[in-house]
């Protein structure tokens, strides 16, 4: 069922996932397009952003915002076209980014909406290179990890929607960068198309030895968005006064328990200790918000010159939300991840 | 057997501690009283500081400072007279605090070396509140702490050489400050002497639970220097956009092997992410070296109108140097550890 101009598709959480999430923790809906009331715009969506911080909002564990209820519709940013307005601010006919969920039609009123930049190349990067997993990248490697030419700095999910990123702009400051990503394609594509010295296959064996090759120096900035087996084998590579910007823990989402020990907690706080490393944790709208104008012209100037690559994952059909965020998670995606929802 | 003049007494590091220093990792030696050559002075000691950095000294472990061999002078920094010099900025008579280490006598060639600031109230100051560890205190909360008006501020060792300064600048900084310490007397010292507005005994049962009550508000700033169960009653409680300064973690120093599990390190960097915390290590002199000028001037004007107090634990004579040293890390010293090596 395609989307039409009657009824609402909507993808609902059927229930909280314990581990991964499976197709039973969401369900497909369909209801009345909703009529937007006095200050409300009502948006038909065409882009859909799947990205891994959903995985927390399915989960009433804390997080740093609040859960998805049983039964509300999932939470995302698109871009969407508005079809009415009794919002002063927006006309029917305009070319939004919001928040709308994974659904069909939503209704705003006009909290964190904006309408498209004019320097958007095209609709849908305003959900990735231009959106908040580019100004992710932006921020969290050129402000906490203040990378300086000369320096190597390591990336982790290395063709994803922020990896990529981080990599590109470190490579413009000067700096050595060893990415590490799932699968030999994904290895070349970082290295032959986004131009980074080397890139390990962290589904190879000798994780820790292939990076310690490839970061003969040591690392100076590990932009971490994975954890896991891939943050056990920077820690020993670390260097003095490295630092370790912190957006993303894609390894822990699935979590249940926490693994067995030995407790290497103790571990981690010294080696920041004696090595004198900062490690900080950010959210991106809500550290850096206001520079958001200062990201847009940088990056798009670096688009339109070449200077920056990026790479959609286009996956057909609102229906498809749930199968593709569940290989997200299990980095089956090659790029930014985005539901094509409607045409325009 | 007191300071002589004829004959030098130094303390070596006779073997590495497994654990917790015992005495026999100590040996007293004697020898001769060194002889300057060009360029060089000799410094007759009159103050050793004590600091629990040196355990990370004794041990082979790679750590921020190389450690001691066994057979050589325990390090340390020192207060000492120069009792004569061939070298050239100079001279027999000179108040100087340097690094002379563990002995009565030490040759120095100016490195590290400089003659006592005139500000210094008397003497041993230039090694407790005017040297390594108000300076320490200074940096890590007003530098990476950065403490608001009206924030909560958590410090650990409340009553020693750091902690107490922390407090006490956060006090003068407008913030709650709640100190955690090793038995009554400490605290009752901390909240009547430092104006803490409240301090937690780490012996007492219920840590976690205490420290909630103490800081309805959460925690926005913990000056870590402890580490273990300090840091596990802690790590709950800090607030989005926290800041945890990491200057010690004495708690971990004579630890031999890792703890049984769980693993926390992930809970620690999903803490760090969730919250938005930075955390950071820092080594006071190589990172702030050229600031000390700048707190030198500030701190001594706190001093001298008494809005910053300092305690100092002053022991008597060289030889007792080891177990005033193994009761460092157990906490029995109350105030800055100092040992009196010789008269002035």
């Amino acid at each position: 069922m395609a989307q039409g101009n009657t009824v609402n598709r909507r993808i609902v959480l059927n229930s909280r996932p314990a581990g991964a999430p499976t197709a039973e923790n969401f369900r497909l809906e369909t209801g009345a397009v909703p009529v937007p009331s006095t200050g409300q715009v009502l948006m038909r969506t065409l882009y859909l952003s799947l990205d891994p911080y959903m995985r927390g909002r399915m989960s009433e564990a804390p997080s740093y915002a609040e859960p998805v209820a049983v039964g509300d519709v999932m939470v995302g940013g698109t871009i969407a076209r508005v079809e009415a307005s009794r919002h002063q601010d927006y006309q029917a006919g305009d070319l939004v980014v919001g928040y709308g969920g994974w659904q069909d039609y939503a209704l705003a009123n006009g909290t964190n909406l904006t309408r498209l930049d004019t320097r958007m190349p095209h609709p849908s990067l305003a959900l990735g290179a231009l959106g908040m997993p580019g100004f992710t990248a932006y921020m969290g490697l050129l402000d906490i990890g203040q990378p300086r030419a000369g320096e190597t700095v390591v990336v982790a999910a290395a063709s994803g929607a922020v990896g990529s990123v981080v990599g590109q702009i470190a490579r413009l400051k000067g700096c050595r960068v060893v990415g590490i990503a799932g699968g030999e394609d994904k290895c070349r594509f970082v290295v032959d198309e986004l131009g980074f010295d080397a890139c390990i296959d962290r589904r190879s064996t000798g994780l820790s030895q292939q990076l310690a090759t490839a970061c003969p120096k040591g690392i100076d900035v590990y932009f971490e968005n994975v954890g896991g087996a891939v943050f056990d084998a920077v820690l020993p590579l670390l260097n003095v006064s490295a630092r370790v910007p912190l957006c993303g823990l894609i390894a822990h989402y699935n979590d249940t328990d926490l693994p067995p020990g030995p407790d290497r907690l103790g571990l981690l706080t010294r080696t920041l200790l004696t090595r004198r490393i900062k490690m900080q944790g950010f959210i991106i709208f809500d550290d850096y918000g206001p520079r958001y104008g200062e990201f847009l012209s940088q990056m798009s100037t670096w688009l339109k010159v070449g200077k920056v690559k990026f790479r959609e994952d286009l996956v057909d059909g609102l229906e498809n939300a749930p199968q593709a965020f569940i290989g997200l998670l299990d980095g089956r995606n090659f790029g930014k991840l985005i539901i094509r929802v409607g045409n325009d």
